[in-house]
């Protein structure tokens, strides 16, 4: 009777050995059931996410499998904490090639496994496909918070101060290192620089340890995954408000520094490159020392970068003589 | 300043014109936001699914748009429904070659729009990628119901009464005869029952209409994606039951009834295809007739099928005479 009872396909089997280990969660129901449950304390929202990363599009296939894993689900966790929820749990939605194999779906369960356990991020279950194309990974992440709190982006008013959160550009100037190894000599960048660079391209640091205070005393935030000029723009025009930000003020990492002191145009892949996974938000000057005080007490790093202003929606990068920059594009884009 | 002001990407755009209209609901933000937030009445869980359809795997890349959105949302529909839950809202993840043009995208979007809203569904947010692969379609559907309330695999119990909704092996003939044409003719299928069965593999139809019914009467259920035979066995797996299921009672549609006369040797396929988005469920004798008129009311066709028993989880299936059928495989896996 085997042929008959066996329950098991090999979809079954290969969840049941790399993924049910992440599946602790109660509502998980050890994914052996069709679908998670998720029980929001009363008066919660629950907030909904997804974000898809592309083989070939938004990793390379050669990147290590458990870093793929972790950036596809920091993506997810970095919008969470823009908004200021608490994570809850996530779905995982994987289509695979055949060419891949037991180590790499190995790696990349044990990365996933990690962040899940970090960012406090439960696996709730998922679904596995083969697909002609690369590697695609779709999260959907989940986060809660009392009803009516999420941090919007249509919440900045003339006067708040622009705040982010890290430092801004790597991730682009990661991803021009990662393509050609001449970049890093080009950018007289030592090894130590360049691996910077490219690994914070590979990893998102998503900043849900600043998310309740972003809830308490932010006025809108929005995550930085198009470019800091772009993507406060979108924040802008949401809000219905302009802005300044002095271009001397956004935060540099050393590398991103030495790569702009070595070529002063890569100014603007620092400013509209993408990937950055940081936080935008505006805050209004009242609550500003509270917001900086939680971010230290949080170990996230807050620079003020400029002022929201009234006005048609626009964002003006403004440089040391008080000029306005003018880009080549305001932000990364695929259509 | 328009340059720097720009906050629409091309990927804004397309969100905007194709999709925001889909999006109505107040936890949407009309798509201008990173996330959206759903608000479960007191007392609820939320049910969580997530499936993905890739091009050339799940479907047919010359498959009608407006059919291809309404699988992708359906086949996720289709387990809110098993599990009991009424759906809330989706999340769209869709990954784009370039090839990709307008003329698809309205047609996807008209089709998708019109199940989220024949559903009671909406589209809550999503993601737009870019993919050097096929279109790949990965939705995340939100379901509520009552805490502790979810249909699980895992209630059967010795006695009780299995049903089925629908027809079943539709989409699975209907997939061999999209394939190659000569089929229709060897199995003696004119176009009109050809038809019915490619369309029941292009668009399944989610027992949602059934979803309390099942939630108040049913004591397991799950939908019927990877074939009868394998899905029932998973279900038996989890409840620890055993299970007889007569096959002359598993109810066929005409054109998969004439496909069955004209070649006996396609009951395995009927049984073991997959793709039929029907559900299976069990019920106790005292709730089976509650069912039955819960689904009468409903308009969804019901019909028992077998017994389940006590015993090693195993399904039999049982022809006429009484004697078990052996399958060479119980049930669709791409692993």
């Amino acid at each position: 009777m085997a042929r008959e009872a066996r329950a098991a396909s090999g979809e079954d089997r290969l969840i049941g050995r790399f993924f049910r280990p992440l599946a602790s969660d109660p509502g998980a129901f050890a994914l052996i059931d069709d679908a998670a449950t998720l029980t929001p304390p009363p008066g919660s929202d629950v907030v909904l996410k997804t974000d898809a990363v592309v083989g070939g599009v938004h990793f390379f296939a050669d990147d290590p499998p458990e870093l793929i894993a972790k950036k596809a689900l920091r993506v997810n966790l970095s919008d969470l904490a823009a908004k200021g929820a608490a994570p809850a749990g996530f779905l995982l939605s994987l289509a695979l090639p055949s060419g891949i194999g037991e180590d790499w779906l190995i790696a990349f369960a044990q990365g996933l496994g990690q962040d899940a356990t970090d960012f406090r991020c439960p696996l709730l279950g998922g679904d596995t496909v083969r697909t002609p194309g690369p590697v695609t990974i779709s999260i959907a992440a989940f986060g809660l918070l009392p009803h009516g709190t999420m941090v919007r982006r249509s919440g900045a008013r003339a006067g708040d101060r622009i705040v982010v959160t890290g430092t801004i550009g790597d991730a682009a100037l990661g991803l021009e290192v990662r393509r050609d190894e001449q970049t890093a000599r080009r950018w007289r960048l030592d090894a130590h620089l360049r691996d910077h660079l490219i690994r914070r391209y590979q990893v998102p640091q998503p900043r849900n340890a600043l998310a309740e205070a972003l809830r308490q005393h932010a006025s809108a935030a929005m995550d930085v995954s198009d470019g800091l000029a772009g993507d406060f723009a979108k924040l802008c025009a949401a809000s219905g408000v302009a802005a300044e930000i002095e271009v001397a003020r956004v935060p540099l990492s050393n590398a991103a520094g030495q790569a702009v002191a070595a070529d002063a145009s890569l100014i603007e892949t620092v400013l509209t490159g993408g990937d950055d996974y940081e936080v935008v938000a505006t805050v209004s000057p009242p609550a500003y020392d509270c917001l900086k005080a939680a971010a230290a007490a949080a170990g996230v790093p807050l620079t003020g970068i400029g002022l929201v202003a009234a006005g048609d929606p626009e964002v003006r990068f403004l440089d040391a003589t008080g000029k306005p920059l003018l880009f080549k594009r305001t932000s990364f884009s695929h259509f």
